[in-house]
């Protein structure tokens, strides 16, 4: 049985104002109820309420984490330079990465993460194939120095990360531990309370997934996301690959050029045709990190993907306006139709199908209408360029796309033999052969995952926790100061204690307007009131903080009733 | 129910021979059983079975803190240099203390401890008297840069430290907070199943302690302890205080000078006169920081103790050759009788009732007895000097002291207004008035815990764990590789986790003598060991780790007989 706690008693300082610094409703929230407080940029201390939430957390985790296979450790956050200069990511990191010297003068790094330090472990431990797989983590403070730590718990300097390593003897092991992390993570989230989609982050090349991360859906998410309300498919705007709808331009199919005077926006040449901006086409010059000028062309309403660019073209750059004229190019009007010598032409795939294009004619003040490719002009290469937006269909059924924001609060990921070839992990397999280990990395936000799941569950009163992993289930909220209506409140929250609830007992000397509004920030999800008028008809009121909704129950009643409820809630 | 786990998939790599560096048994073993792994000088990883332990003794501590009244946080392991030279410990700390600086050149530390962050936090949140007392805790790494990080979890740079904080309005309000902790700390160290003993490490003005430390008495222990093994008073050699008990010297009494050529030490003058060495006075010439020449004088069996000599002379040495012939005294020859003129002579309390000395006659080659205090010379200050050790009566009963040697493995300590003061972290008292806090502070070493059980709780053959903190409580062995007998000892494991038992299966295709082996190395409380020749007649055998007892039980009693064994154990 845990112990009531009493609310005279609990270390959770509220503020009355919103505090200024705070955008996010999580950042704001938590600080409002007194459950972190900020100690310098991106650091922050978890105050009572908050870290019981983040405990639970933490042990959905590990519960989740052990039923799967994997077994927790703790390695150490300092971590020795000499394995990051093996990695190679002593010098890669970059600013990030928090670096310090010992009294000895010798290197050491706050492990933003530990890929090092578990290879190194494993090394000449780990010998056989019959040993394998091998599925270890942790829960820890990471470091990472951001530039503008923000948005409280979301993005701080000094974060709880649950992060997991798998050695592996082959793809197929590597796949299936792979597999059974996602599946843990799927339910870490629902438990949690959480709304997340797992997010294809990279497609590999044996086929399937090979990063998928777990984007908690919120207004307020650093990530623009993709999803299908239909088939479950999801993938970050910037990774997302469909088959583009596109319309066929305006015109009889024969090339001909239009006076489009100063029209050197999709936008404006749309309008001027009076056709959807889907139906022109977007030209964008660029070099290419060899130096190869590039027109690469997309469908007029969406974008160039930069990451899919640079997978293309390596560190590329849009043309300067001196580079533009350099290889006779007219910003605004180029086209891929009488392009100048030595450009190369690259073309979305979703376009090869599509012949009476809108486009620019590579001359000041025209466009042509009608091009087709193969008869007009030659691609060099069609290529997937796109940046898929709401409305494209799924690449999986065929149905509309939705647009949402994510917070990241997870992620599992193929690393294949990166850390292991480069620092000599190897096993033996069942020819004798010494091989590098296949790894796998496996990463929760704990804390991230906290104030994700505020700003998911809050309202204009403040937060609403799920039971799963809210500081304390019931809060026992007495009217009165003292005397016999004060006496059944702290005993009605001993006896909810006795029946296994997590108990708060708002035994303050407050006005009953200001014991609503604490509790109501706090988010009990669970609010009893004992008080007089009540109490001499034998009940007590019950509110349920998610649905605002209130009951009259009998005293005697009360505890099974709450009891039962909560425990059906619990994750 | 917690699942069982397979040896076979366990991550304990063991090791066949003592590791070379490992001087204590508690290093040796944790090594050995593969629970721990040395990551770089004072930093270690805590593998699976180490870490099940630590997470035990974590969850002790909470317990017993939360029952004591304490809440639960975590505050950021960066702590901001301001708030270090704010409470001047920036400076006055050493390269013990483990500095950083972030992107921004912002200095900070990795705390060893937090007093400055948690006084931080409660500034202008704690306001009034009536919010007090409040209690906080962390479990959290700390950082310590010792220069010569040794024994394994013992001394390292990075270890898990509870650390808890009190802010209280009054002198008897932190006594009480003071009281609760000192109890939840011998809990603790019982319920680990640790032999710890309350050490005084300092006696306070207002009388009673204000600093204890929980000593696990170990030979492998740096601290040297006296301890009464009937009233259980225990106290640090350096710090206890009590009434040595002296022999008079020898003679009739009258002050007589005795030629004593070349005997310059206590012994060789003990053994010239047949008297016990404590029948003789120690004369130590030292110079105070104010530049006072000083005659210290001690029995001649006891030593000067520094602590005390410090608190008395400031920071003092003893006189060199030079300083010595300076001030007229003679070494090996040094005495109270004829003392030159301006040195300040300063004897032990327990002296003032002997008044027959043997002591240095400041006469090269010779000494006195017989001489007597007040009559043959004056004593400037009497004072308490001495270096207590075994055989010294007990201070509180009088019965004679034992000495033994300890691992310190918690504290509690009234700090006073130190850091309120420095800090301005004030409340408002009864009267309106602004005051500094008083604080107390409450630390246990959780990773050095676990090394103090394994140092008190292992033989030959390996560790034995205390049920209430062993990784598992119970190992079934199969002595066959497969087959029935197999299968009814992964049935048995089943059946023992089910009954709520945590349960590792030694399912390996090893030797019967092998499993033995790391069973016992690894120091599982209860084994139970399953063969065909057991289960042709019904029966398993179940071996008691601690006392190698083993009793042939019925297959089908033994879950109940064990559960309920393992049950009683619990802490």
């Amino acid at each position: 049985m845990s112990q009531v706690m009493k609310m005279s008693r609990l270390y959770a300082p509220t503020l009355k104002e919103d505090p200024a610094e705070a955008e996010l409703a999580s950042h704001r929230l938590l600080l409002r109820a007194g459950m972190i407080r900020k100690q310098a940029a991106g650091l922050y201390s978890y105050l009572p309420l908050a870290w019981r939430s983040l405990r639970k957390i933490e042990d959905i985790v590990r519960d989740e984490m052990d039923a799967a296979g994997a077994q927790e450790l703790l390695m150490p956050i300092l971590t020795d330079a000499e394995l990051w200069r093996e990695s190679g990511r002593w010098d890669a990191y970059g600013p990030e990465l928090m670096r310090l010297s010992d009294r000895h003068d010798r290197d050491f790094v706050l492990g933003p993460t530990h890929e090092e330090t578990v290879t190194s472990l494993i090394t000449n431990e780990l010998k056989s194939y019959k040993q394998l797989p091998v599925n270890l983590y942790q829960i820890q403070d990471k470091f990472r120095d951001e530039m503008r730590p923000r948005f409280g718990l979301m993005r701080g300097r000094e974060f709880i990360m649950k992060d997991g390593y798998s050695f592996n003897a082959t793809q197929e092991s590597l796949q299936e531990t792979y597999d059974a992390m996602k599946q843990a993570y799927a339910n870490i989230c629902e438990r949690c309370g959480l709304h997340a989609l797992p997010v294809v982050a990279d497609s590999g090349q044996i086929g399937g997934d090979t990063s998928v991360e777990f984007m908690a859906l919120a207004d307020a998410g650093e990530a623009a996301l993709v999803y299908c309300d239909d088939c479950g498919f999801a993938a970050d705007e910037e990774a997302a690959t469909t088959s583009v709808v596109v319309t066929e331009g305006p015109g009889d199919g024969t090339l001909t050029k239009v006076h489009t005077p100063g029209m050197g926006t999709i936008e404006a040449v749309a309008a001027f045709f009076g056709f959807p901006e889907n139906g022109t086409r977007k030209s964008l010059a660029l070099i290419a990190e060899d130096g190869t000028p590039v027109v690469a062309i997309v469908p007029g309403d969406h974008e160039l993907n930069e990451v899919k660019a640079e997978h293309l073209f390596g560190t590329y750059h849009l043309m300067t306006d001196e580079e533009l004229q350099e290889h006779g190019l007219i910003k605004g009007f180029i086209g891929p139709v009488n392009l100048p010598d030595g450009i190369r032409l690259v073309v979305d795939e979703c376009l090869r199908d599509s012949k009476k294009w809108a486009c620019g004619a590579n001359e000041e003040d025209y466009h042509y209408t009608g091009a087709c490719p193969e008869r007009d002009f030659v691609v060099d290469e069609w290529a997937d360029l796109v940046t898929v937006k709401a409305g494209d269909p799924c690449p999986h059924c065929g149905k509309p796309l939705s647009g949402a924001r994510g917070i990241e609060v997870s992620q599992v990921f193929q690393l294949g033999t990166k850390y292991s070839a480069a620092m000599g992990a190897t096993f033996a397999d069942e020819n004798g052969e010494e091989k590098p280990f296949l790894m796998g990395c496996y990463g929760v936000g704990v804390s991230r995952t906290l104030a994700a799941v505020v700003e998911q569950h809050n309202d204009e009163h403040g937060i609403i926790w799920p039971v799963s992993v809210a500081p304390y289930e019931v809060a026992v909220i007495a009217l009165d100061k003292k005397g016999e209506a004060f006496d059944a409140a702290s005993k009605l929250a001993d006896d909810l204690a006795v029946a296994g609830l997590e108990v708060v007992f708002d035994d303050r000397a407050e006005r009953p307007g200001v014991k609503f509004a604490d509790n109501d920030l706090m988010g009990f999800p669970y609010q009893i009131i004992v008080g007089k008028r009540g109490l001499a008809n034998g009940t007590v009121e019950v509110k349920v903080r998610a649905t605002g909704e209130r009951s009259d129950i009998a005293l005697d009643e009360v505890v099974e009733k709450v009891a039962s409820e909560v425990k059906a809630a619990r994750a």
